[in-house]
């Protein structure tokens, strides 16, 4: 029987580097299955992912070291991932359940490839939803103050073995240290197309402004708020008769949509970081 | 025969306000043929645009005086055009033709209800384009210093009865006594997601911010630069394999797409100007 | 207090009708909150509605006599309806989730505006759902022959006073009789970009077209299976690297965002059907 | 200096192909700038489209000699082509322009790869536009019958050396004969969203239809009428305050566009035939 893995390579564009990982691969026994790569010409940087299968005997060990050989002649950043190891997702919510729920339905469809063993929650009000999914539910306290919360909240993640935290529309800002703590494992929904209405309200702000299409974007939580690279943006056109509370319900689909293709994603690696911004190759 | 008038109206929303509007139409000849109305509720505020046809007795100055009396009771904005009257159009440009074009070739195609008698420029490159339309060109000198300059185009746009003065893609920052003396009559194309992206190379800033989905954005040309309000916009996904280059490539087809439907919006009458932002209605 | 009404009316185009209707709602002490009208001039039609409120002392029964003078000159087909009386709405199911969930989800959210008080599938695999949102679930056995199943839903659906029926991926071919007996008000999702693809697996006569856009109909059912009215139809762009899988998959989310759109427009009294077609007017 | 070539790619999926492609284009000293692939898991087969540069001294006849020797192991369908040699486009038109238009004018700006030697019409009207942009035209003569006109038309591609047909709304139904002489090898554009709406006035058939979304298809013409392998389509949302003639104005911007990308698409050699459909690989 054959398991599957996923290469990721990152480096400055030199001739010959696909044939030579593709060989790499081919020497080591893999059958690529998909090869997406880019060259980004304006910063002359390489971008691969690969997904590739290989029987049994195939140790990621040995094939890591044959494949640290090209590390220095390309200056690669690369990672091999087993994709029978799937990846601990916590997801975080406050009152609202739309992407919770959406999350959780796609994950029960087989249409979201992780395991998501806790969520957790600033308030009560979601509670029955983790219940009806058989999912342990915490209820973190705010009012402790935010150092005191978010240890908390990482103790949680941690008794969970999480890789991943997902703030579906968790009305909370993290502190630096969380996301320096949760640097690319951390992302989050905002209701707003990023990098116009950041903060908060962003609905508000967009029917004051008059705009004539409305949007939601997937990102990096980082420090600076709403500011993360950009991982999947969807948008809506509005017509000037919808009210505000109009652009809030239309919006919710909208938000839905795009945390999970967000997270889907992020779970495919297909996402680098490179430079503050995001390149997705799938 | 018949000749068809616009009637647009704006007041705080009252009782009973479509019922008086269109028993005066009926009580002055004319024959509603179409009408759109909208209530903004987050504001209290009730905009109106009514289509109607007349037979050739019919006189606006008759109507406009009947109208007048539900002025005050209703506290009314409004005014009736006499669609037969073509708004004169002047185009802008510098060097790019395909925001020019589109406006020509659908103008040739009768599907802009204007005049275009005129087309300025500060470079000479497009004047073939003029010429292959049989529209007189004139290239302004913006060395002089813009206060001339300004001057010697405000003396070409009232030479040739100009009602509408269109950026497209005209790469020169009016003044604040042009946009103040052409307030609510200057169009110009910004190809950016406004508010995000302002100001210069906006496909660059895109790119850099890793966005995902670019667009262009037709509006109200103010003093703060690219910040009046929005008539139209358009978006086009791009995924992160594409090039600055080939998202200026793919931008041309959302602007010049968003020039149209702005002008021809604002030449339908359908578009509403309150507190800094527009209510297109139709 | 006050209380909501829509009208709708359906007639020949001819001058005046929008000034004779209008002065009628407020002769009886109707207050227009929302007008939308469209003339279809193809074929010289005219279709019209209208929310509007009135006190508690408004009378249905007496604004229909005084409406009813209008019938003769314009030759109306018209309905009004008290908005507080919400239609009662049955779903029905078989194996897929996507789209009950859409419409129970979207119910919690108060973003449909009816009540939902039986679910009925030939399957038992969701009665899970029905059971967390705390709905009766029925299950209806199709091996007893059609005219026999179908007695016994038309039985439930008569017992729960339902108005409209809706199937959500309901994998039956309903009867001419029950298609009969439920005209316009029994609606249905295809999974496919109707006229094209009718029928059974319209994602793999897709993909072996070779289409470049899928997308999903919501539709009024008759016995001409997928021939019925339209009411809402979205569509998403694919790429050739996607599987039929991934076609089934993106066409999901398709799927239950028209159903949802489709019942909404629907429950709005938005809907209008002339001459084989429908026409929205919102 | 280097130079660019494309290499095409389509045999059954096989382990090993990518490595051993990419090591022949190597071993060639071509530098790999792009490749793209994809396995069509439903179908098992493997397309491939790459992108490479290589020196002057790089010879297409000894990289195909090298080539060749994978087309056993591999069962393969291949192709190689010089970017430099570019296609020569033969555009065929009749009474509207927008399409022509589209072409000329992304030509002119260097977004179209080819050259436009000659400009052919079963009508006068628009001579003008060949003439504003130095274009050949030619004005066949369909009265003669279909077989000598044809001929008529075969003798001026040839004289131009054509090596592409685009039917630029050009209203005239092509003989089995010249689909077949011009296999794969001619383009058309339906103003419909095929499979639905095949044959005339396809927006009168849409309308009738009452469908929410109209498009256009890109797709190669053969003899069975608008059935050919489709390589592009876009679609537009219409309401239903639509009429046939803004149904008509509304398409033309998508059927423009279909085509742009569509000829796009085929020069940049991403367009692969098989079993009656087309697979895209960008």
């Amino acid at each position: 029987m054959s398991k599957k893995y996923i290469l990721t390579v990152t480096c400055p564009d030199k001739s010959g580097i696909i044939a030579d990982i593709t060989s790499c691969i081919a020497g080591n026994g893999g059958n690529i299955l998909n090869l997406a790569q880019h060259t980004a010409v304006d910063i002359d940087m390489f971008f691969c992912r690969i997904q590739f299968s290989a029987s049994d005997s195939f140790e990621i060990e040995s094939f890591s070291q044959s494949f640290k050989k090209l590390e220095k002649n390309y200056d690669l950043i690369w990672h091999v991932f087993d994709t029978g190891k799937k990846k601990r997702v916590a997801v975080l919510v406050s009152k609202t359940s739309h992407c919770l729920y959406e999350l959780l339905l796609k994950h029960a469809d087989g249409e979201l490839d992780c395991e998501i063993p806790v969520i957790i929650s600033n308030h009560p009000d979601l509670a029955h939803v983790a219940t009806a999914f058989h999912i342990p539910f915490f209820q973190v306290d705010t009012k402790k103050g935010k150092a005191e919360y978010e240890s908390d909240l990482n103790q949680i993640l941690e008794n969970y073995s999480i890789d991943l935290v997902v703030l579906a529309r968790y009305m909370q800002v993290m502190s630096a240290d969380f996301c320096d703590k949760w640097k690319n494992r951390c992302i989050n929904i905002h209701h707003g197309f990023l990098p116009a209405f950041k903060g908060a309200k962003p609905y508000h702000q967009a029917w004051e402004k008059g705009v004539k299409i409305i949007g939601a974007t997937g990102h990096i939580a980082t420090q600076d708020l709403d500011q993360g690279p950009i991982i999947f943006q969807d948008v809506i056109r509005v017509n000037d008769t919808r009210s505000i509370d109009e652009f809030i319900r239309m919006g919710k689909d909208v938000e839905r949509h795009v945390l999970y293709e967000t997270v889907r994603r992020y779970l495919a690696h297909a996402v680098f970081f490179y430079k503050g911004r995001t390149f997705v190759i799938e």
